[in-house]
C-alpha cells in the first residue's frame, strides 16, 4: 500500500506563481481546501496530496501562460481532467498548481470525410460520441469511465473496444502540446500515416502530463457500424474461459469487445444488476460489422465455444438486451463493492500474451485465495489484459500489507510471463518500482527524454519515474 | 535536387576504430571501395556518400562492442539493411562505420499463439512470410521491396497493406536497441497492450537509425484470411477514382489494398507487364476475409465504384488472376522507367487526409504537364498517400532543378493541405528543410531528445534533423 512521499516543495516559487496567476485568472484560480483535495483525489490505493491551487484555463494560449509563470517559478504544473485515474496521476507531491482542463471543452472540428475530429482535452468521450452520432460515427475507445479525452491520451487508455480498435496511441492521429517552456507545438499533421521525423504523438500518448500538457487532439473516428451482435456464454472452469478467447483471436474474428467476468464477478453482477446468469465464468462478446458478417462472427465464435464446453451461448442483436449485458458489464466496479461493503476496491492491471492469459489468470485467482483476499477478476481478455479488484478494508494494516504483497506477486509473475505491469492503467506514482522491474536499462532513457524535454522536472513530477 | 552537404570528418578517429574494430571482425569488416560505395548507395536523388567501412555483425552483442568502439572514438555508426531506402539514409555524409544488419538474419521465435515473432533485423519480409506460411500466418507490411524487417521499422514503412492493416508503427510490439552508449535495451514486454512509461518502441519507430540500433523486433502476425478477392476498376477521371475511394473509406468497407494508377502509370504497366487495361486511371482493391465477407465487401464497393462512373470492373478469387495484378503494380517502378529509358526516377510520397486526394492528385498531375514534367503517379490512396515518380535526365541541369522546384512545390501543397511531405519514405537527407516547414517549433524538440540520447551525435548524423 503506497504512502505517496512528498518532495521537496518551492514555497517561494509556490507563492509567487499563485500571486501572479491569481491576478490573471481571478475567480479561475482555486485555493481552497475542498477543491484543491478534490484535484488530488485519484479513485485510488494512494494517499492524497493536494496542489496547492486549482486553475481553469480556457485555452492553449492561456495554458501556456500558465506554464511559462511555473516554468519562471520552478513551480510543478499538475494536468487534471476528470480524476479517473487510478496510480496518484494528479497527486501533487511537491505541491503546486493542478491546471483543471475541463473548461477546455470544445469539440472543434468534425471532418466526416476524413473520419477524424480535432477537440480540446476536458471533452469526455460521452460528450464526444453523444455529438458525432448524428453523423453516424464514433470514436471507439472505451474505459468504461467517462473520462477525458485529454486524461486517456495522457495515460494511453483502451477499455472493452481494445481487441478491435487498439488503444489511444492507435487512435490519435496529431496533438497540440504545451512544452515546459509554455511552447506550444503540434506533434503531426492531419494525414492518416507519416514517416515525417520522431513520432511526437506517441511520445505524448502515455506520457502521463510528466513531458507537457495536451491542449488539442486529432482523433481517428469509425463509422457506426451497421450491425452489432452481442454474445454471452458460461464455461466451467477461467481456463476453458481463456482458452475459448484465445482460438477466437487466432481464427482471426475480427471480435470487437470480448470480456471475461470469473465466477465471483457474475455472482456480483447478478446481485447487483438483478440478472440471473449462471454463477460460472462468463464470456461476454461484442461484433460490428454487416448484418450477414456479426452473424457469421458469432456462429464461428459459438462453435469454438462448444469446442471449449461453452454453455447458454446467448446472442443478440437488438439493441436493449444488448446494453443491459453491457450496463452489467460497466457496472462491475460497483457491483464488486457491494461483495463487501465499506472496502475499497484496489484495481491490479496485468497483461500478458494471450499464451500465458489462463495460466496468469488461474495462478491469480488460487493465490488470492491462499492468501484470503476477496478479489473478482474481471478482464479485457482479447488483449491479455485482466483486473482483480482488492477488496480491502482500508483500517486494517493487515489488509493493506497482504493488498500489497498481492499486487507484487501479481506484477511481478506478469513481468516474468513476458507481460506488463500495467495494460492501460498507467505508471502513475503506485507503479514506478515496476517500470524499473520490467523494463530495466530503459527507464535510463526515459529519464534522459524526461530531464531533455523539462529540465527544471515542473511537468508532474514524482509519476512514472523515479524523479 | 540534393547535392549532400558533407560534413565534418574525424579522420583520427575514424582510422583508430577502423583499426580496433578489423582486430576483432577480421574479415567482417571491409574498407573496399566497391563495398563501401554499395553501401552509400540508396536508389535515390541524392549523391552518394560513402562510409569508411562496412562492417557485418552476426548479434546483438557484436552491434553494441561496434557502438561502444564507435562512441570511444567519436566516429560515426551508419546501420545498413538492404538499402532500399529513397532518401539518402544510408549516407554517410562524416564517413564513419556502415553495420550491415543482413547477417542478423534468423527467426528468433515464432509464438503462433499470440499471432507474434521475434526476428533480428536483417530479416526480410519476404524470409518471414515464406517461413510463417506453414502455419497460416502472415506480416501484412508490404512496401513493395524485399526489405529488411530493421530498416522497415526503422522508416517506419508502410505500402499496400497500410489501408487495413496500418505502418510499421501499428505492428512492432517491442524492440531490443542498442543505445548510442552500447547499452541493449528492451523497450517493451510482448505483452498486446501496455502502459507502462514512454513508448520508445514508436519513438525508435521511424528514427532511421539516428536514435539507436534496431537489433530484435517482436512483430504482430496476422492470420492467412481464409478468402481473398481482388478488384479492378478503371475510371474517367483520378477525381473520380479518388472519390470512389473517400466513399469507400468512409463507408467502412475494411479493405486490405486499395491503390491508384494514373493513366500515364497504366500505359506503362500495360506495356511492360503485356497487360490490357483500358488506359484510364485504375483502382486495384484486394479484400481480406471469410469467403462470404470478401464477396459483400466487393459487392458493396461496386456499387460505390458505379456510383463514381467506374467501369471494366473485375473481381477474381483466384490466385492466379490477383497475383498477375499484384505483380504489375509492384513492378510499377520498372515499368514507369521504361516510359523514358536513361531517366532515374525520383520519388515524391506526400500524404494528405483524404477529403484533399482528388485536389492534391489533381493539381500535382496538372502541375506536372505545365512543367514539361514525365511524371507517372501510382498511389496508397486509401491511406491519402501517392507518389509521383519524376522521370528525370539526370545529365541535364535543368530537368533535375525543374524536378528539384517541382517537388518542393508538391511538398508544400501537401503541408498546407495539413498533411505530410513523407507518408512512409522518411525524411533522410532529403526532406530536412520540409520538415521544418511541416511541423516548425516540433523540431526543436526533436532535436532535443536526440542530444539527450546520442549526446555525440554519432547515430547516423546529418539525417532527419539538420544538425
Amino acid at each position: 500500500m503506497v504512502q505517496a512521499t512528498a518532495l521537496p516543495r518551492n514555497e517561494a516559487g509556490i507563492a509567487a506563481a499563485i500571486g501572479i496567476l491569481k491576478q490573471q485568472f481571478g475567480d479561475r484560480l482555486q485555493t481552497g481546501e475542498a477543491i484543491r483535495e478534490q484535484h488530488g483525489h485519484t479513485t485510488t490505493w494512494i494517499t492524497n496530496q493536494a496542489p496547492d491551487a486549482v486553475v481553469f484555463p480556457t485555452s492553449s494560449a492561456e495554458v501556456s501562460e500558465i506554464v511559462k509563470c511555473c516554468a519562471e517559478y520552478g513551480v510543478p504544473v499538475i494536468p487534471f481532467g476528470t480524476g479517473t485515474s487510478l496510480e496518484g496521476h494528479v497527486n501533487a507531491p511537491a505541491g503546486g498548481i493542478c491546471v483543471d482542463m475541463m473548461r477546455m471543452d470544445q469539440i472543434m472540428s468534425v471532418q466526416p470525410e476524413d473520419l477524424t475530429v480535432v477537440v480540446q482535452p476536458g471533452v469526455t468521450r460521452e460528450q464526444l460520441n453523444t455529438h458525432l452520432r448524428d453523423q453516424g460515427l464514433f470514436f471507439p475507445i472505451d474505459p468504461g469511465a467517462n473520462a477525458s479525452l485529454g486524461g486517456m491520451t495522457a495515460t494511453r487508455a483502451s477499455g472493452t473496444n481494445a481487441v478491435r480498435y487498439g488503444t489511444m496511441k492507435d487512435n490519435v492521429l496529431a496533438l497540440e502540446v504545451v512544452m515546459a517552456d509554455g511552447e506550444v507545438i503540434k506533434t503531426a499533421q492531419r494525414a492518416k500515416k507519416s514517416s515525417a521525423g520522431y513520432d511526437l504523438t506517441r511520445l505524448m500518448i502515455g506520457s502521463e502530463g510528466t513531458l507537457g500538457l495536451i491542449t488539442e487532439i486529432t482523433l481517428r473516428l469509425q463509422g457506426i457500424p451497421e450491425a452489432i451482435r452481442s454474445a454471452r456464454c458460461s464455461f466451467r472452469s477461467v481456463d476453458e474461459a481463456c482458452r475459448a478467447v484465445m482460438m477466437t483471436i487466432q481464427y482471426g474474428i475480427p471480435v470487437a469487445r470480448m470480456e471475461l467476468l470469473d465466477e465471483m464477478s457474475v455472482k456480483a453482477a447478478n446481485s447487483y444488476s438483478n440478472l440471473s446468469l449462471p454463477e460460472t465464468p462468463l464470456l461476454l462478446l461484442e461484433f460490428h460489422g454487416s448484418d450477414a458478417g456479426v452473424l457469421e462472427q458469432s456462429e464461428i465464435f459459438a462453435s469454438i465455444a462448444e469446442e471449449f464446453g461453452g454453455f447458454d451461448l446467448e446472442a443478440t442483436s437488438t439493441a436493449e438486451e444488448r446494453n443491459k449485458l453491457w450496463q452489467a458489464r460497466h457496472d462491475m466496479y460497483w457491483a464488486s463493492l457491494q461483495i463487501r461493503p465499506g472496502a475499497k476496491g484496489i484495481s491490479t492491471d496485468v497483461c500478458v500474451p494471450i499464451s500465458r492469459l489462463a495460466e496468469c489468470v488461474g495462478a491469480a485467482r488460487d493465490k488470492a485465495e491462499d492468501m484470503g483476499l476477496l478479489a473478482p477478476m474481471v478482464g479485457h481478455v482479447g488483449d491479455g489484459n485482466f483486473h482483480a479488484l482488492l477488496l480491502t478494508d482500508m483500517e486494517s494494516e493487515e489488509e493493506k500489507q497482504k493488498a500489497d504483497a498481492y499486487i507484487g506477486w501479481l506484477n511481478d509473475m506478469a513481468i516474468e510471463m513476458d507481460g506488463t505491469c500495467t495494460g492501460e492503467h498507467g505508471i502513475g506514482q503506485g507503479k514506478r518500482p515496476y517500470l524499473q522491474k520490467e523494463l530495466g536499462a530503459a527507464t535510463r532513457y526515459m529519464a534522459a527524454i524526461k530531464a531533455a524535454l523539462d529540465p527544471e522536472n515542473i511537468l508532474n513530477p514524482g509519476k512514472i519515474l523515479e524523479m
